[in-house]
């Protein structure tokens, strides 16, 4: 066992060079074990075993620096950096994140989570080392995918000028979550599979070299300046933008990435090594399936199948299926993901309408605007973006689709609390930060049947509209309550005299729980269904006050801008005089960890409301 | 005159050709007479007159569309499609937008504002256009400045599957407001200055042929696929990303130009159309001043010189001083600008501190998390931002600064109302969508002192912390309120009794003057300088609850989610029973015009002030 060698940072440089293949083999049957046990990311981290362990063999760590681009293929770096008895409690509160997290490790150089981020991140890593005159090495690592976000090119773009060393690691295996899309895919493909373009070179210079006088103009194109030689190179892409790029190497040959990583580290400036890594290797139903296996559930190991089968629908298949319905019965309705086709429910949508569905690639702020343009071209997109990935199109909401007034329709999938990925993925702003937004509506359904009913309404409305709904098994409660959706007005489950509960979307069932132990004591209870978070329902507010002595308002976001914080301002403002409690996510950011658990911690669970009601019954 | 005969679209076509040069020279007249007494976009518009002219007569508007990025260029396409009278009343409240609307004019197809939407906004278009049956033409025209922002890129590639014909115009000055940078502008200049590679790739074509079998070797190279063929066309970045690449062209000589937009149109797939043109052209000041000339106040024809020129300072000066003596002091404070080195005042410090001075172009997002790799490699990074192009980066500040709570200074000028460039430039959300994010402290002067002050307090705070300030003239009152900062205190500037005007930054000079108003009628009125605007100061707030039966909290920022929804809530919370009256603009975006005509409008003047005052005195 090697991998019990392995205590902390570059204990890796003790194993031998040949027992190398033998440690990446049990770091991959570690892997599989731990994460068939808690879940977590696993194809994108069999995938980069290899290039890992290089990396750390040609680092010393902590002094030189790794971004990790996403972070989620970390694993083997947490491994050999000391954290292998994390992996017991990988994701789970109080336990190890799924990400790099500077709290962690003296090794982990840069929190990562978003798409995109590690080249710019590792530029300032690079600048600073410059500026206070140190000299170790900086390298972040990004996928392929992470290349399609339109952040790396302004990194890359950025970088070109660097006069110093800065190594950029293009861990490509042709996949984001799904397959790749768009012109640099292809562009990287090509020099995938470019053995015959490089043939040709070859062809093309050989066939010269034996013409008389072909020596001289091979030679005239290997001494002229960049712009001729990057013609003959592959990886001119970069090139082109002032990156010297080395590669494609075989990404699991661990020789062979060393020696590209030297040659790197000895060029001034950016340099872009071209790895290729195969998602899931090591692990046949993650190579099989690797959009499965990007993020897992526990799983079966012999089976690659999930060790607890899903029983009920999360919010993720209702609104697949009511999109199917809506695109049979509309044919302006068009979808848009950003390289999430599995991961929002739209797989089913691109099957049976391919002509109207558009992966753009991890790229959020070019889906919005050309979410944007669509719209104001006649047809109504439905912009699937998750609440914490959607932070990144705040402007292209605000500016390219709100100014204009024009149907977009966005559906905010993983709005609340996500769990155990973590701080960087709690989609717990949305609503704030859209309820700044003039012409913006905002909606959140109280169970299934109202996403359903909440997405042809937002179909059907002209103007902005956003439908957050959250991560994980649908509610199925209060069926029978289903009144038709009407603009901007709430819906009333009970009515009772002494205290209203208001409920947005995602606390309908701990609403319904506090209400039933208030009720148990003899407390008369109010049950509101918000529905819409934006405008608030200023009737609803004004026949509740005169009614109770207390309103609480209770939603699965932070309390700064929301809808709480909306609702106390009315209520202010029409003199009421009883008491107002908002429930929501205080300031701060929201570890990883059980999602039950987490609601516990912060405060928006039922007993934690409870007790919050009962401090000023 | 031939202006004159062009009443509406298309009427440009009647013009003989042979005459239209002579209409170019009478449309750089008009514009440059009307701006000088208006002010407004210059250089860019002469820049651009014979390829908007070139577009007019290559397209059926409004049937065709055009996407104008940014759109600051589009003042010919406003004379070419009847909007001459508007040049009287550009950028006025009620008059003439400086940018295109579609609410102005049917040919306007798309609204613009900010850097790097038109090719997602123009493939939107393309994409209704296709599944609509309809066979009218799209052109986008993007600067070569906005296509060093990420969006561009995403866009081109996502547009890079397209089948059907896309025309992206790029309109190449070489410049973005200040000279352009990175390494896409290192390329571009490439093939501007490629007539030496042109040459050289003929001579080795020629040589070749002249060789005996070298005919063979040209034809092998002619004959394969694009990576090859790419490799001896300039414009190869475009094509590597799968776009059809066609240029450059004179971007002054007509008839070039509909050459190249005829030969476009028949490609099937996204066309790029290099055209190069100079900034200022045809105004001699605005040529050698292009950055002075970007964006300008009414000037002297004669001269180029500002007709009344300033005898205050603003607040960027105040900012750009500050920012000198904090590099001269601290060798840890780095600036970082997104393509604004003139607008945000940080000239000065890049000639001074050149190596401590980031140009990242137009990139919001990667100046964001590049300054938080810069502050996670041991320096204080200062980023200077508009507040409402901040609005890009909203992700990289939560995600990539806050969560780790990394000591980024954020210096947001233009917050608040901007005046003449409209809705899309108004920095009034920036409290909102700031205080949002967990570790996040925000504070704004209320005069030039403080401004400095305030600068030197936040290099030495050790987390992310902006400081907002408005455009236009430094406050010079209150010289004598100088209390040291302290974090998370307000300052107390008079006591009274009755009621409290609390004051946010740009509110001050208007509260002063609510306040003599309400003094001379007998009320005694206390006024509290709020610096913070998060945290908000729970002390003074319990303080001036006690004595006042009336608070006042006023900000230049939109209601929702902003100070003054906060201080109510926590006043709500404390029980406070007295009146509380928030001043803040309303959930609408606020049109183009002078700043105090827009101030009367969305009610944050003094008299509007005083008039919600009295109603509830």
């Amino acid at each position: 066992m090697y991998l019990e060698k392995i205590q902390c940072e570059n204990d890796i440089k003790k194993i031998p060079r040949d027992k190398l293949p033998e440690l990446a083999r049990e770091i991959r049957e570690f892997l599989i074990e731990k994460i068939s046990v808690t879940g977590g990311h696993l194809g994108s981290n069999l995938g980069a075993v290899e290039l890992t362990m290089a990396l750390h063999l040609f680092l010393d760590l902590p002094t030189d620096k790794i971004v990790w681009d996403v972070g989620h293929q970390s694993y083997t770096h947490k491994l050999l950096t000391g954290r292998r008895d994390g992996f017991d409690t990988l994701r789970k509160y109080g336990g190890m994140a799924g990400f790099p997290k500077r709290a962690e490790s003296n090794c982990d150089s840069f929190n990562t989570g978003h798409s995109s981020t590690s080249i710019s991140a590792g530029l300032g890593l690079v600048k600073a080392r410059d500026l206070m005159g140190e000299k170790h090495t900086v390298v972040s690592v990004i996928g392929d995918g992470s290349l399609t976000g339109g952040m790396a090119y302004e990194a890359l773009n950025n970088a070109s000028k660097l006069e110093t060393n800065f190594i950029v690691v293009l861990n490509d295996n042709n996949m984001s979550i799904s397959e790749n899309v768009g012109g640099v895919s292809k562009y990287l493909n090509g020099i995938r599979t470019a053995d015959s373009y490089l043939d040709l070179k070859e062809s093309i210079f050989t066939k010269l070299m034996n013409i008389p006088g072909g020596e001289g103009v091979v030679k005239t194109i290997r001494k002229t300046k960049s712009t001729l030689k990057s013609m003959v190179i592959p990886g001119m892409f970069f090139e082109d933008m002032g990156i010297t790029y080395l590669g494609p190497v075989n990404g699991h040959d661990i020789g062979a990435i060393l020696e590209l990583l030297n040659d790197a580290k000895r060029k001034k400036g950016p340099v872009l090594v071209h790895v290729i890594t195969q998602k899931g290797k090591g692990y046949e139903p993650a190579e099989r399936h690797p959009a499965r296996f990007h993020g897992t559930e526990p799983f079966v190991i012999e089976t690659g199948l999930p060790s607890t089968p899903r029983t009920k629908a999360n919010y993720t298949d209702v609104f697949s299926t009511v999109m199917m319905k809506l695109g049979d019965r509309n044919p302006e309705v068009v979808a848009i993901t950003a390289a999430m086709a599995d991961g929002t429910g739209l797989k089913r949508f691109r099957n049976v309408f391919p002509e109207r569905f558009f992966d753009v690639g991890i790229a959020e702020e070019h889906a919005v605007t050309f979410a944007a343009g669509l719209a104001a071209g006649g047809l109504k997109p439905v912009v699937c973006i998750y609440s914490s990935f959607l932070q990144r199109a705040y402007d292209q909401i605000l500016h390219d689709v709100c100014i204009q007034n024009l149907p977009v329709v966005f559906a905010i999938d993983r709005a609340g609390v996500v769990g155990s990925d973590g701080e960087t993925h709690q989609g717990i702003f949305d609503i704030s930060y859209l309820s700044t937004i003039p012409n913006m509506t905002i909606m959140a359904p109280k169970n299934k049947w109202e996403l359903s009913d909440m997405m042809k309404f937002a179909v059907s409305y002209d103007g902005p509209i956003a439908i957050r709904y959250p991560r994980g098994t649908a509610y199925d409660g209060l069926e029978e309550y289903r009144a038709p959706i009407a603009y901007g007005e709430s819906e009333l489950i009970y009515r009772g005299s002494d205290i209203a509960l208001i409920a947005l979307g995602s606390m309908m069932p701990t609403a319904e729980k506090v209400r039933d132990e208030l009720e148990a004591d003899g407390v008369d209870v109010t049950l509101v269904n918000a529905r819409f978070a934006k405008p608030i329902d200023e009737d609803m507010l004004k026949s509740v006050m005169r009614v109770h002595r207390m309103i609480v308002i209770m939603e699965e976001n932070v309390g700064t801008g929301g809808y709480g914080e909306r609702c106390r301002e009315f209520l202010d403002e029409a003199g009421y005089t009883g008491k107002v409690i908002t429930v929501n996510i205080p300031d701060e950011y929201v570890e990883h960890g059980n999602v039950d658990i987490l609601k516990k911690v912060i405060g928006i669970d039922k007993d934690s409301v409870l007790a919050k009601i009962r401090r000023f019954m």
